[in-house]
């Protein structure tokens, strides 16, 4: 039977992928080799590491403009202290709109000063903050583009002088942005870009070595730029297969393409929110994610119901998040718009039925 | 043509390890889901971190012991920065024993004061330094078991009342030790244990926790151990292969199996290499390693003609690491003596042609 995977990360990735990611752990490239046992030094996993690369920068139209493209272990969460690190001298600004963006807070918090210029959290993270003030004199701005687990996203970014570093973990290669505005970004590649295991970083090099302090060698992004994203052995086969699902998006019309499908899939499942009597959204409106929608049923007592209706139509993953409830779709690049409608349907069909 | 893959990591796998890999690539136990887009908190991959934890424990007999076992990423790159965060109040003992150790004592250097109680770099990393002393008031002895580069290997470990911390990254389920003589292990998977990607950390619960210290979150080990290797996403598929590959090794038999036939490869190496006029053994034949064996040629006259051949053979992966030079045959768990046999046969063929 077949699955609509509304997993919030590790999630779905396009069936061909799967397809050319087994075939290589079988042989690799007419090496003989399984993917595998390669050594990453080797000519072939050299020339994955660089096309990944490169192929991130060209989607997002960063090539020369002064950008490296890093693909690093760790996930986010590495990347929460490694930015601290590698920018923070006097202070930090940062925006805190849930649960990773405070994970990003308090673990620079280890490296300097911090200050939060707005949050959400008392309104349970279901908006963006707006109006407020980014202070100059801080090293850095940070924010977090897209928050899986309430379900938010942000539509604009302020404009600021400082350097703006933001967490796209979940929205990256999702829609049409001036990626150029920012000088440092960073994401796990197991949402739209790849399995778990590695973490994609673009960096502005002009931002770096200003702190004046000692940063260990493998937290040090200078030294990774250095060895071309091998100072130590990389996460070969999450590289791997997101190059494979990179040069998929390039295939289907990049960023443009993809965007597209992305805004009608999500005002499907939006309008279908919105119109059935039965449930209501949980973020607020102006601030709706395009990946992850999050719902809840308006009354528990048609929750078996539901839970049963979309068990049995082939959806898994869409059970909220512990900390919010209800539930969550999360419609990355690779799932198709098919896939929506089957939810929709069965949505409707718990109208009819109750 | 059959390959014979020498690389010193990542490396060769076995073959049915590759096979279950593969196909988990497609579909994993039925689910209807490639493991790639499988959420890391669903029920069948946790069962996989836990059955790789209680696997690695169970095959090193240190289960019920106090211990725990961890898949982290970063690599024992990252591992050189946390075992300083996490044990290092007043000043730790290193011995330096080659690359991989002197980057252990620099990246140590960034947290506290650090102690080398011997080094064989004036030595070429030929040996390992015996006779030294172990400061009884550092937090903890750190040594390499298994020099990939320069091919030693520490046949015994000294006794000392302090912790003891072993980067076991190229030698871990080769040979039979007593395992709870250490206090913490780690080792990158991409030797005897998996693919790149993730790294095993066993450690034994009760050294934790004494430094005084704040450790960021990513970096503390007692974070990891709580949230049972899921503080953040792990690397799922690393995980996985190298469930798959420490499986295979509990089927054929456990270390004691693996052991006796990595002690006959490398008997039959280092007895040609010694044998044969043409080449000699790079280091200390007491030190000498059963993993990696590296040599050279006595003229590198016939340097083109044994590339030739070997390369002929099907062998893959020989060349000695830049910074030693000439061979180094990686004779990991999975490596066939076969493969071995098939080294041997293409020196004595060597020393017959010219």
């Amino acid at each position: 039977m077949k699955k609509h995977n509304y997993s919030a990360g590790p999630c779905i990735l396009p069936k061909e992928v799967f397809e050319q990611a087994a075939a290589a752990v079988i042989e690799y490239n007419n090496s003989g080799l399984s993917i595998l046992e390669m050594s990453h030094r080797s000519k072939d996993i050299v020339a994955v590491m660089e096309e990944a690369q490169q192929l991130s920068l060209e989607l997002l139209g960063l090539q020369n403009k002064g950008y490296s493209a890093l693909f690093l272990q760790g996930g986010a969460s590495l990347q929460f202290l490694m930015v601290a690190y590698n920018l923070l001298k006097n202070k930090g600004a940062y925006l805190n709109t849930g649960t990773w963006a405070s994970n990003a807070i308090k673990e620079a918090k280890n490296i300097g000063q911090v200050e939060v210029v707005a949050s959400s959290k008392e309104n349970g993270f279901r908006n963006i903050p707006t109006g407020y003030q980014i202070p100059v004199d801080a090293d850095y701005f940070h924010c977090t583009s897209n928050n899986t687990i309430y379900g938010t996203q942000m539509k604009s970014f302020p404009k600021t002088s400082i350097p703006l570093v933001c967490d796209m973990s979940s929205d990256i290669f999702s829609r049409s942005l001036d990626f150029s505005k920012f000088d440092l970004i960073y994401a796990g590649a197991q949402k739209n870009m790849g399995p778990a295991g590695t973490t994609l970083i673009i960096v502005k090099d002009e931002i770096l070595g200003k702190t004046g302090k000692t940063i260990p060698s493998i937290l040090d992004y200078k030294v990774h730029i250095e060895k071309e994203s091998m100072f130590n052995t990389p996460s070969v086969y999450a590289v791997y297969v997101s190059l494979l699902t990179l040069r998929w998006l390039k295939n289907i019309g990049g960023i443009p393409a993809i965007e597209k499908i992305n805004n009608q899939k999500a005002a499907l499942i939006y309008g279908e929110i919105d119109r059935n009597s039965l449930f209501e959204g949980y973020a607020d409106k102006a601030d709706r994610s395009n990946m992850n929608a999050t719902f809840t049923l308006k009354s528990t007592a048609h929750q078996e119901t539901f839970d049963a209706l979309w068990k049995k139509a082939g959806i898994v993953g869409l059970n909220g998040h512990r900390s919010v409830g209800g539930y969550r779709a999360s419609m990355y690049n690779a799932l198709p718009l098919e896939s929506v409608q089957v939810l929709v349907d069965t949505m409707q069909e718990l109208e009819k039925t109750v």
